[in-house]
């Protein structure tokens, strides 16, 4: 394992969890925020799991987010290990389309919280890892409310081109 | 830790879920089949529950049955740490009413399974893990078919008491 | 009806249940475990299932693997015929995608177990059904133990993958 | 078993659901329709079960009420056995309230049907059987029109007093 | 409206619904019972509905059977308006697959009944449509058993293909 | 049935609902908006309920409010016969605790809505009869907008009540 | 921001939500009653959003439209700032299918409604809106009592064609 | 306003959530992080809500906990004023017992993440808050290992005591 410092650990339990968790990245990418990503079961690889946030402790990462489907152990045993923040992702996979996994990460007990968001909520993972930093770090701050007021910006716009288009020519020049 | 040999291990997440798993223990003890209990949480404990996994294989178990409720994990950590099978027991808690410990613990990833009973189900995952030992000890098999014929016999004379009193008189004794 | 002997009985209520249900099958053929795999409804021929039944107990089967969807009566039909353990595979098909099926397995009252995997958990059964005979059969758990350390090291062996090539490489290769 | 002829078979799983099962025999009381009440559970005593099927055919039963709780399998096991209309009742049990036994009831795979009631709905598990046998018994469907006259007078009886006291004082009388 | 006797009505509240209704007539043309077939919405035709249930009182209909999507009001309103037994089908749409439609079918309030079929379940609504004809028509009952025999041999010759194929081949050649 | 005019019919299937559908009276009583209360079904009284909407219509009535329980079809089955725009209250009952209601009334099909507040939100539905007068009553608006700003100063109040005293005080002076 | 008056303001949290939302304004549409359409998220725009409502109750509006998928919040949050009759639109989006949505909008806390319609009921709320401007613009009612004709028609010509066609032929020509 | 700092900002929508928040509140007292506790409805004090926002930036809050049952926008609402991270608790109330509250909560769109803990889950909203903060208060990451151990060790003590008691034993004296 390497010793190169990262901020965040992104940990997965499984490579099909991937697209979900690289909106992750891609957010702490787009913010300046160091990260390293591992694949790992709470299930398969327990004690690698172990290892990984030994790693993520001593490289000083300072917030954990993880990600799995079906009975998503892997936020809660991450977080029993740890007292750095750790924020769970719910997969959509199987049968029950994720709620088992959202059940799963979000009912913790009493003691042991992981911070939820929401089914293949990727993206706001990524989010709350930089809201979390940004008290620490002056420069993510700044940069999550450029972020924000981006996205502020590109809701105004659809609005402007729908006040000139109307609905009917909006629909069809989206398809 | 003793070194007295048991062939079931009892293990679960809190002690509020103990009348529950004492069902368990009521049935193995009516089967003559040694058990024993362990309180350990998945989550606030999680190398105690490492350490009672080894202490079962070592003294003999042949089955763990694992009882918890919410984000109910301690059945699925105990899957992970050893091939012995694991019973387990969805406990009724909370918000959710149950659900949410069900399909953490029925939801289980490939290759790591957990033999889920219903909510509640303690009485069953007893007579699961005697079903399980009977293989091996006849002695158990006999036990079992004769608690079954017992149970049979119950539904018998509960319905020749409905026979001769009927419904109304019936339920009026009921209370 | 056959008088070979075989550790595992594999019944599904339904054609349509078999790609499922050949996922138990693969294991215990890896396992090198031996089987036979029957179709009979619970509700279309309740007496022939009563029969296979009768041909399990005969013939030594030691486990019954019983997958079906919708009102999936089929596992507690069977499992109030035997005490042999009996581990049900909730089939997702219907409307409700499998939660009636889990329901329907799951939920069995006192005395009656059946242990029940996940939605669509062909192969967990048939890892399950492993574990239940490895505590008599010595190398059917030398086989399971391997096949725990082949999965650990295929996640190990894709973490490092990840490692090497980022998310967003992985990403594209697995396209 | 008795060799009297009735018109109306009523099996529960377990005498817990008499007070449900009763409200079915109240219904048949009031609209002069004989029936016979059992306890047999498709579990517990599934040969019993088959037993009573057959005495219900041969005495003449034209519609089969079965209630039951949890997996609730017994009007589906029933509905196996004979070609009479099986009239299912879920019973609100356990820790998911009836869901659980609506579902075991009512997703019966083609061909197998149960007509399914309300959750705890013996009161109209008896009125439908009594709407089935109106076609053949025109002195029940006399019984019947007067029933659901008496009914809409009811109804009409309540918004009349709601007239001429108000709501606030109608609630206080109610309490 | 015709004046042509039928012993069962098939209502729908859309087009959209004919398809799993039609599977209904088909096993009513199976086993040679008449019907009639209408299409009218609970909201959007309530007269036109009302009419519907006189012309099948009128005509000598002794079932209806009635489907509906969404909110699906269409059984539970004709049952209001009559005392012949009423078959509910929720069909699967929107949103909410059909919950909601099983929710509003079968959860009647007491006096009022709907028997309620699986979501989807247009053939078990003709099934249990001829059950309940079978106690006055016995060639109808005839027929029930010929087809539940034949469903039974379905099965067996299943199995025993499987036993020739094994699962493998057979998955194959479903293919 | 009388000719007083009123603004608001207030409709509810059973007298058990009454204790919810009251709360929107009380609104309206404090609203100064006039209304007539009735009880009739959906399923008992068809008939009945068809010549309350057209009371209403005749009398004035601008908003019906309708409340229910169970397969909750009452708020439809008016929206069938009228355009006036009805209010929809699911009321909690039974096994399922209103969500059987709720989905009962929200899930109209296309053509015929029914405006539809949470379960048991008697109160909110008095709230949205006033919201939808208040466009053509300004003297309604003006008591809406004195009753939010009340609404709003409690808030406030508890607030600075809480200031002052503390959680574990304020919590202590609650019970 | 213009100054031209309007009736109804249809405000959608993203424009992934229009092609739902355009139905509402298709119905408005028909009817001649004026609209503007928004796109402005609570989460995002917050300031824009109230804008947007202080902007509809200067020009006039009567009713809003608003719809939102996931957490939605923007029915709710208009609500907070209005007394104009605010119809609320949940929208399937996301793991959930809607449901979230639909929690999200029908359970506003006691004191300020949203008017709820069914997930993706983008013409229900255009309808209910009209409904609701009925009361003022007698036009507005005529012109929802011919939209109701007109729906009853097309079920009309519908059953006839059934009648005509048979339900097999009908089905093929749907196809 | 005050202008004491405070690094947690706790909010409540109603005093009825109280008890639950107050959970909240006696962890950080316990970990010594000081703390501002409001009450503020989304809906009926938007712009109060919004100024408590402010007042929480400018006295140096680092992490806001927000509280909220029902269609619960609160902690949704506050996310989209702030950039500081935002803590979820659905809170327990109403028909639907919660499962509204945690999709209003936790289904957030991209870009305004909220942390959601479990229903109810007062007390690990403070734990997380504290966790937040314990990257830049070293003080802070002591207490919360101290707490962890200290929760470790109540565990083994109710291990040691199952072992002397049994359960039998156990149970009684919990009584």
């Amino acid at each position: 394992v390497s010793s190169e410092k990262y901020q965040v650990a992104i940990i997965m339990g499984s490579d099909s969890d991937m697209p979900i968790m690289n909106e992750a990245a891609k957010v702490l990418d787009a913010l300046d925020i160091s990260y390293r990503a591992f694949i790992s079961s709470a299930h398969r690889t327990p004690k690698k799991t172990a290892c990984i946030v030994q790693d993520a402790e001593q490289n000083g990462a300072e917030v954990i987010i993880a990600g799995a489907g079906l009975a998503a152990h892997l936020p809660g045993v991450i977080a029993a290990l740890t007292v750095i923040p750790v924020i769970g992702v719910p997969i959509k996979a199987g049968a029950l389309n994720g709620v088992d996994a959202l059940y799963s990460i979000v009912q913790m007990p009493p003691g042991i919280p992981v911070a939820t968001v929401a089914i293949n909520g990727g993206k706001n993972a990524g989010v709350l890892a930089a809201q979390i930093l940004a008290a620490k770090y002056p420069v993510v701050k700044e940069h999550l409310l450029r972020m924000r007021k981006k996205a502020a910006e590109d809701v105004v716009n659809k609005d402007v081109k729908l006040a000139q288009l109307g609905m009917a020519q909006y629909i069809k020049e989206m398809q």
